[in-house]
């Protein structure tokens, strides 16, 4: 079965620059889950997509205007949503902060 | 498909007092995942125990002595680690502190 590492420490986790002003770091996966760190800067967009996996999020800190098929809401560090299959969704970083996303099953595309 | 909310805001979320200084908060879930808030008062203990689920956990604050299987690790606010299925897994709380636990698939026992 696929697995990352047990452990994984902020400092050791390399960071992703996935340009527009948004970083990623993997933390723990096997075949069905996997969570990550994504890091957006002032301003920065997470455009609308979609996936077939499910996803959890927490908002870590910051605060995000967040789209999840037709509700839009302002979520800040301390809370989180739920983003079904295949639900069109995105963000946009009303002030910096890290998002806790984890999906299941894992994001073979990530890897 | 079982499914919680879209989304979920810290105030307006139950905590859950399941004693020996840990409370716990339910976030989003479907029957493949589920995001879990779990609170540690200072020296705290999650007894060790195991499930079949694969789990990935974020420190969102405080600092742990986590053991999984046959290691046993510090980690602190930004750090992580995952549980492999029916693994072995405890921790000890030496700072008080937040573990963003996901499960997959959704702890069916925790609803």
């Amino acid at each position: 079965m696929l697995q990352g590492t047990l452990f994984q420490f902020e400092n050791d986790t390399p960071w992703q620059d996935l340009g527009n002003g948004i970083h990623r770091q993997i933390y723990g996966y096997d075949d069905k889950i996997m969570l990550v760190k994504a890091k957006f800067d002032k301003g920065a967009v997470g455009q609308l997509h979609e996936h077939y996996h499910s996803q959890v999020t927490y908002v870590d800190s910051g605060v995000f205007e967040m789209t999840i098929g037709d509700q839009k809401k302002t979520v800040r560090k301390g809370d989180g949503y739920y983003i079904p299959p295949n639900e069109v969704h995105g963000c946009v970083c009303l002030e910096p902060g890290v998002l806790i996303d984890v999906f299941s099953p894992h994001r073979e595309d990530f890897l």
